[in-house]
């Protein structure tokens, strides 16, 4: 079972899906000088939406959960580059301690850390899975609610190294987002990392991440003859705001006003009907908390008191001091009415699978990743990898394939965003 | 469907599959920093006996036909580990010129050809099979007999190029193994080989194969403590043999006398009951011509005619003159009364596939890939990546690793014998 595309606008996403196959040795061989000049990161997912005339990522999560949702025929792909990945980051590794985020009552979440649990120790090596929770004061056995448990111990932490008991690992792969800072405990270890604390929403911005993506879509379009549009949504900033003290709201209102008649142009370009919208969103964070959905300037400045609470709190309780104002892309994949939106999952550079997120009480113009969705996962039914150039353009194989490279673009995206990041080369 | 293990001899190949599951982490470990160190093949195919008490490759090859017969349901997996060796090898690479082999009238030989052509497209290469066959004098489109053609075209040289008409690549892969020599057309390209010439049959030697086998054999046996025995045949050489001549025939029963002895010794200690066997096959070539088992060292002495000059020629009409002895090793895997033989493709250094050779007609200490051989492919039902560490030793998953150890040993093994055969080593 897979959505469908409900949208008459589908001509010019046609138009790309065809490029991309016609072009796909070009494609291939451009990614391949990429990894030559940037690191990839260890793993990562990328939101996309597809909007039939568009499709662009929103969203690159670096510290990717989900992989509980993944088509499990389509595990071997994910050992497979998981050895790749290991073998590029940290190749002397032989312990790996997993270090999950802190909200071990998430069953869903869990089992996340539980397949990427699997999936490392499948390609290898000897995993541990660390909690620095202050609630995890004694190895436990946490029930996954499938008949399987999750083993999770307390991180110790010695000297600069983080420990378990019997176990001292050169590498400590991180799947905890740091929404909430960097903890003391993760300072000034002599350990590798993974990925670097600089991934992490405590230091991280959207803003940069799709400022490099700005680059790189500018790049791939030109390598293959498209409008760099099709595939990139308009994003800019405000600098501080602060939503209980109304102020930046004048900036935030100008911003979204420019970006809708932005919109408004390409739209009339392509002859799209639908009326243009953005998504202001917090700069730093995750979880789709802090996160609006704008059609008029008017929107940003008669915010009531609980939509002003709602995007001044993101994830443990960081404050939203910065915004991002990114492009609205509708989503036109469906399923039974509900609306649909692909995750695509990574692990070095190569796509691993994916699902969707379903959900029948959203609209196709609002953010799915949201707090209280009850998304259903739907796993994609076929690899990224492969194309059939023989089919339509619009045929299972060749969206997903689309799907990758487009997901491939968010990852190199990320890539030269950490590399530029990194305070080693702030100099 | 998958072949049973008729042997009541299992016990020490039970604690070898016990003892590789176990070691999983360090094995996984002791291959990437071995990885480090050898350039791996591109491709390769690992044939491997497994006689229940002992799990071991008999033949290694560079140039692996057969990619038809692997499950489809892997194909991804292929496709990945393609993109890995395309970006270790040939990462500037966009166009790919495919060198087959001249027996253009196999159809089974032609499906593998298409198959592999189906990958490497897959993994982004824009590929065309170019021909060095006297009989291709023009494009022509050859049946496969399964509702599909295979495009193949003339190779032209041009200066120091091989080019197709409109078509000029930077690397260059050959699928076509050199039984015959190398010929003119070959030499002094400015191109990427990829393998390089001393990889074909006429210069390498499965001696040199099978010495260096023996370093990495010593090398994981001891890191997972374990008698190398159990997955290393013995070999020995004899220098220069002249069958028709019947010169050298003193030296080869002597060796084959001395390794049943061995091996005898071998049987002994594990209370194997089973007649030890030795084959004596070329040193050069493949396809399993020129091949004898041999169960006392008169089998060499009285050659009627017939053996003799099944013994002097193997592919092409290239001559023997050097053969290796070789362990035999038994098959006892069998599916329905009939003997089944693993064979484990590779690319990179991934194992991306495999099947078994299934011959109703041919004995448990016979090479089952041998001229008129009707073999019967059955593609593994699982991949080799994913061991059930919590299943029993010989439980499908876990067989299905140990194959993929062993025979990427092999594969490593193949790896250092290209360093040190390299010309530009032999200085």
């Amino acid at each position: 079972m897979v959505p469908h595309l409900t949208t008459a606008l589908n001509g010019p996403l046609l138009t790309l899906e065809k490029r991309m196959l016609a072009s796909m040795p070009e494609i291939e061989h451009w990614f391949r000088q990429q990894w030559l000049d940037y690191a990839t990161p260890f793993y990562a997912s990328v939101d996309l939406r597809n909007a039939g005339f568009k499709l662009a990522p929103v969203d690159t999560n670096l510290f990717p959960g989900g992989f509980n949702n993944l088509n499990p025929d389509f595990l071997p792909l994910g050992i497979q580059a998981a050895m790749s990945a290991v073998e590029k980051i940290c190749p002397d590794a032989r312990r790996l301690l997993l270090i999950p985020e802190n909200h071990t009552r998430n069953t869903y979440y869990l089992r996340n850390v539980a397949a990427l649990t699997n999936i490392l120790r499948q390609a290898g090596m000897d995993v541990r899975v660390g909690s620095i929770s202050p609630e995890i004061t004694a190895p436990v056995d946490l029930d996954l609610q499938n008949g399987h448990a999750l083993h999770m111990e307390p991180v110790q932490r010695k000297g600069n190294r983080l420990v378990l008991d019997g176990f001292d690992s050169c590498a400590v792969l991180l799947n905890n987002d740091l929404s909430g800072g960097i903890p003391d405990i993760l300072q000034n270890l002599e350990q590798t990392l993974i990925p670097p604390l600089h991934a992490g929403w405590a230091t991280r911005r959207k803003s940069q991440h799709f400022a490099a993506y700005n680059r790189v879509a500018e790049a791939f379009a030109a390598l293959i003859g498209i409008d760099e549009w099709l595939i990139n949504p308009y994003f800019s900033t405000c600098g501080e705001i602060d939503f209980h003290a109304r102020e930046g709201e004048d900036c935030l209102a100008a911003n979204v006003e420019a970006m809708l008649m932005r919109i408004r142009a390409k739209y009339k370009e392509y002859g799209v009907e639908q009326e243009p919208f953005v998504i202001v969103k917090a700069d730093a964070g995750t979880y789709g908390m802090g996160i609006m959905t704008v059609k008029s300037p008017d929107d940003v400045r008669d915010l009531n008191r609980k939509q002003r609470n709602k995007m001044s709190v993101v994830k443990e309780g960081l404050q939203v001091s910065e915004v991002i104002i990114q492009e609205g892309v509708y989503t036109f994949e469906s399923i039974e009415d509900a609306v649909a939106e692909p995750v695509v999952y990574m692990m070095d550079h190569f796509v691993v699978g994916g699902f969707y997120r379903v959900h029948t009480g959203r609209g196709i113009d609002e953010n799915l990743n949201a707090p209280g969705m009850q998304f259903v996962p739907l796993a994609f039914e076929q690899p990224c990898s492969m194309p059939d150039c023989g089919g339509a353009p619009d045929s299972l194989p060749n969206r997903f394939y689309a799907y990758g490279v487009v997901a491939r673009l968010a990852l190199l995206a990320a890539a030269i965003e950490l590399q530029e990041q990194d305070p080693e080369n702030q100099h």
